[in-house]
């Protein structure tokens, strides 16, 4: 595959020139093509600028509201709201953290509930900055409906992510990102892109039988990990994204789609806590550290977001590389207007 | 196997009176044994009256405090600390309950930290309370270390349950309750107590290699369900039940502990929302109905808890029966003081 290669300041013209091109105003485009090129330059390729079409897709046919100006306000004393006006979810998540920030401090535990908030976007950039402040952190957010039930063989859970974050002294925060089926649909759509074969028990076909060929999981269904605990985690995750702050469940997320690919409106919780509010102020950075440490003695054990870490530090240095055909797709698109 | 049959309340009298004989005070042997019966009540056999023989154990060599008098103090806003003396869970729990309820409803999420607690119990009595108090909660503990994290062989995480509530209109809440291993060690020990095989999958043993023995697994290490994602959750509540609160990471809860069986002390976290707090109080309850109606529409699904609450009717009305062997072993164990 041909590939481009790009400085990061370069990724991030080249997208926000297009999400500006295709009606979007400066902090959106600005926020979105800084979001999009972190996942890239971490190496979460889904997430990357293999979305910016779908973006351009849902500006151009006026599902995204290209000028959204997401308001914060205050539910009770532990909670903010940020109603993210229809617009793509990173300008929402910027003022999220901004709000949910002192309050976490002063509360010890706080939640920020984004509601009509188009998210398809990674989600550890969504707790990664709340961990660079010092705390640690909880996102969830439903989408539409890909994942089976446990026992069940249609959709009805989103792929439901859920990213933690959690301080470190002198080092990125340690960072999980993952989606309640076996495989994230992006990756899935990534296998379907270049006709690599699934691994066995990723998903089901349209008529509910076993398949490893991910254009027909695509068609049919994508299973919860780890069976009934990884669907009881999807059904927390509905229950906190939409039951608990007025937002659409997973099926109702899928049937108001316009299934144009692009993002779909939706809810999103964040929790933070602030550690040093919990009892241990003057412990717990050396405590975590000491207990990473040992987990790290284990050969073949990583800490999640370490990968993350590492490919971002080549892609500081080298730049990112894309395939062409993304590069000329992208260029085509900044050209319409 | 021979069985005895006892009503709820002859159960509760048959564990309080052995719980006292041990040197429990009144309020411990009462909450704890309710706790180890509405267990039994509900099916969840592993962590019944099972139980029992583990806490005597423990009273018998002065690791738990027979008199703990559990204290709730305020650390901030949102957080409420519970500082557990050393007692059994159960009069700790009811405390913590007391105490974040109205937290809760005052400032929308608030957070309970248990600290020098000795769980041992299930985990779903320690949310399921608060759902019918009208909250969502969200509950998590760490434990001796019997997990290896994804990639690994030794043990590092503990079973690190999480429990989940959510209220329902006219239903008992929804609730579920899961360890981080693909089975909960309790199911274990009763495999190699009823000299049953595991499934493929569960653990490996000592030397690292996978075996469907369940003696040879509780010598070396249960797997995390779902892979690195279970892992990552592991680690998640390590650091939520330990790193955030003060308390021993599972491996420090592992290296103090006299490997009696009993209980450890150890850290709790539980996270309680108010659902009328965060913007959706006139609908919340209509719209997770609808959400569970129509998870319910497919076949060989069902919600978290309704095989436990379907238990608890029949015991309600027949009673509960346990091993001839486990009451006879109350029974003289309630004979020494």
């Amino acid at each position: 595959m041909t590939e481009c290669q790009l400085s990061l300041a370069d990724a991030v013209k080249l997208a926000t020139d297009c999400l500006a091109a295709n009606g979007a105003d400066a902090p959106n485009a600005a926020a979105t093509a800084e979001n999009m090129v972190a996942a890239e330059r971490d190496g979460c390729v889904s997430h990357g600028l293999f979305r910016l079409p779908a973006y351009v897709t849902s500006l151009r046919n006026g599902k995204l509201n290209p000028a959204a100006d997401p308001k914060v306000s205050r539910l009770a004393p532990g909670v903010v709201r940020v109603d993210a006006d229809n617009g793509m979810a990173p300008l929402a998540i910027l003022r999220a953290h901004e709000a949910l920030i002192p309050v976490a401090r002063e509360q010890g535990i706080a939640a920020a509930a984004l509601v009509d908030v188009m998210h398809m976007a990674a989600l550890w950039p969504d707790v990664e900055p709340l961990a660079e402040a010092g705390l640690a952190a909880l996102a969830v957010t439903a989408s539409r409906s890909f994942v089976a039930p446990a026992g069940g063989a249609r959709p009805l859970f989103g792929t439901n992510p859920m990213a933690f974050a959690w301080p470190r002294a002198g080092e990125p925060p340690m960072v999980f990102d993952q989606a309640v089926s076996v495989m994230a649909r992006g990756e899935v759509m990534i296998a379907a892109r270049d006709g690599h074969a699934l691994p066995e028990g990723v998903g089901l076909d349209a008529d509910g039988n076993p398949t490893t060929d991910p254009a027909a999981v695509l068609d049919g269904v994508l299973l919860p990990f780890g069976g009934y605990k990884g669907s009881a985690i999807a059904l927390m995750i509905d229950m906190l994204a939409a039951g608990l702050i007025g937002q659409p469940f997973s099926p109702e997320i899928d049937r108001a789609s316009n299934k144009d690919g692009g993002p779909e409106p939706g809810g999103m919780l964040i929790i933070a806590f602030d550690p040093d509010r919990f009892g241990d102020a003057a412990g717990w950075r050396e405590h975590s550290e000491a207990f990473f440490a040992e987990m790290l003695t284990q050969d073949g054990v990583r800490l999640p977001g370490q990968r993350r870490h590492a490919n971002r530090a080549v892609s500081e240095r080298d730049g990112v590389r894309i395939p062409a055909e993304l590069h000329a797709k992208i260029v085509e698109l900044s050209g319409h207007s």
